[in-house]
């Protein structure tokens, strides 16, 4: 039997948010190992903010996708083929899978950079959550970058969204005072009173500054940004001395096109000796291990929990994707493959 | 003899440059000192950017000048009466003058902080450049933030400024890549020729992108703010890996009467997991000495320069304030008092 393999490749570079036309289905049938090599079945693809970047042709901190190649995608799947001693047929992998139902290859394949999971310790979707590069970017973002000290408030956009979610319940493990800024309130109520927040801002029916102004008495000692925009130029008017501002993404401006909108209150940072810094998870490669083995912990006790919101279907991708910027996803976002 | 003190008072907020009848001049004669007073005659008044700021009615690092209030301004002037033991008549002192012919006060106030200098160290207006707040802003603005290596480029913006002239000259002593952003040929061309900077950008006369490309082949690791606006996006489109952008003014935006023009590239910060952080010199006011230490034995060694342009007559002041705006002044600008 010969298998298929459904793939989407970038057809062409976006103009504001992705479309159906800016992808191209292929089917191509699966080849013969090499020695070395491996084939893995997509179990899952995480669907990320950063993806639409990644299909700009702009310098960035990774090579924009080709047009014409698959478009990149982190994920999980199960080996199905194996010529090589560092896999096994059964072993249940993450890594850059791509947007496509089989990814094949040399398992030492260095973009692709799988590694053998757990499954027993979490759930395969809380593997590209909590325990995958969102909760890797949450974990190391905030307490590397942000640096919250018992008793600090920390205040977090795309509070429900995958990075945000566990900002706001490492920090509470930390001892803060968490604020949530989210779009709607069923993800407001869902911080506050499943994750534990202290409270949360929602963006769609209310200021975002006078949010802060009540739910944050003390100011704000850190920032934990994944939306950029208008929401980040509200909260540099409520920061506090030597606040940190950690960038971790910008998704309100992703699909501009338009100059995306600098932040004009920035001279907050000067007024308060403040700090806004970037950050980018892929740094902090080599302690993942350690990452990974405190939010297990926490989440094996019970102290915090991981919310996936999973779509159903590799065919249903572009649609996914669009969920996103939407904002109509509900927790981290994860296409069902197989 | 009843001597006149003539006053500048704020007399209302200004819009946009401040003007003539934005000030009000009033002359008092002087009144008998209490015990524990003292009468300073002003020598030099310090002319900053800053003062712009001051007069705005908003939350800043320091309260707003009130409507009615002399005008507030750092300044050198001789002790001509005292009935406190802390100065003598003849000391040369250093603080908070405000616009005025003569301060009369408690010797120990604390708004004007007045301190006694050295005038055999260096030149009375050296005291308010080089060994004064610009200098104390250069030296630990450029250290503490922006921590420059030797072998780094650092770029500093308004660079025959008061700050940007110390900024570049220290980092040349440090064995940095220095490249200056001026405004006109003459600026340029004593900052290369007569500080040593490595190079100098026009940005009246060119694009500061392709300056900045072509005097800074490794990219900038360190950029010292002073301008804002333009400039600081485009710095931003050049900066290398954990650059650090030091957030010491923003002489563009002061005079706004349209909101502040934000960074639109600042989303470069989390690609290149740069930082971009706010300085306030008075944080550093109890390292004070050693700064002045340092820049005093550079001076002396002739290592490092200091520049000033003076202009004669107090009752110029309004018309001298403006200069600063226009990028008329050529080095540290100072009014001659007496």
């Amino acid at each position: 039997m010969t298998l298929e393999n459904l793939q989407f490749r970038l057809a062409s570079r976006p103009v504001g948010m992705a479309k159906d036309t800016d992808f191209q289905q292929a089917a191509e049938a699966l080849r013969e190992l090499a020695d070395g090599e491996i084939t893995v079945k997509t179990l899952y693809l995480s669907l990320d903010p950063a993806m639409r970047g990644w299909m700009n042709d702009a310098k960035s901190y990774i090579r924009p996708v080709a047009i014409g190649e698959v478009m990149r995608a982190g994920g999980v799947g199960e080996v199905v083929a194996s010529k090589s001693p560092k896999f096994a047929v059964g072993d249940v992998v993450s890594g850059g899978i791509g947007v496509q139902a089989y990814w094949q290859g040399a398992a030492t394949d260095k973009t692709a950079s799988f590694f053998k999971i757990d499954s027993k310790l979490a759930p395969l979707t809380t593997w590209m959550n909590t325990l995958g590069m969102p909760g890797m970017t949450a974990y190391f973002g905030l307490l590397e970058v942000g640096q919250p000290k018992a008793g600090e408030t920390v205040v977090v956009s795309g509070a429900a969204g995958a990075v945000g979610q566990t900002v706001g319940q490492v920090a509470k493990q930390l001892g803060c005072r968490v604020v949530g800024i989210a779009g709607g309130k069923e993800k407001c109520d869902f911080v506050v009173k499943e994750l534990g927040f202290d409270a949360c801002i929602d963006y769609k029916t209310g200021s975002v500054r006078d949010g802060l102004k009540e739910h944050c008495p003390q100011g704000v000692d850190v920032y934990f940004d994944n939306v950029g925009g208008d929401i980040l130029d509200a909260v540099l008017t409520r920061i506090n001395m030597k606040a940190r501002i950690v960038i971790c993404g910008a998704i309100s401006q992703y699909n501009n096109t338009t100059p995306v909108k600098g932040p004009a209150n920035y001279l907050s940072l000067l007024v308060n000796r403040a700090r806004m810094e970037g950050m980018v998870v892929f740094d902090y490669a080599d302690r993942y291990h350690l990452g990974v083995a405190a939010l297990a912990g926490w989440l094996k006790e019970g102290k915090i929990k991981s919310k996936e919101d999973v779509v159903q279907g590799l065919e249903n991708f572009p649609q996914a994707l669009t969920m996103l910027f939407e904002g109509k996803n509900f927790g981290k976002l994860v296409l069902k493959v197989a």
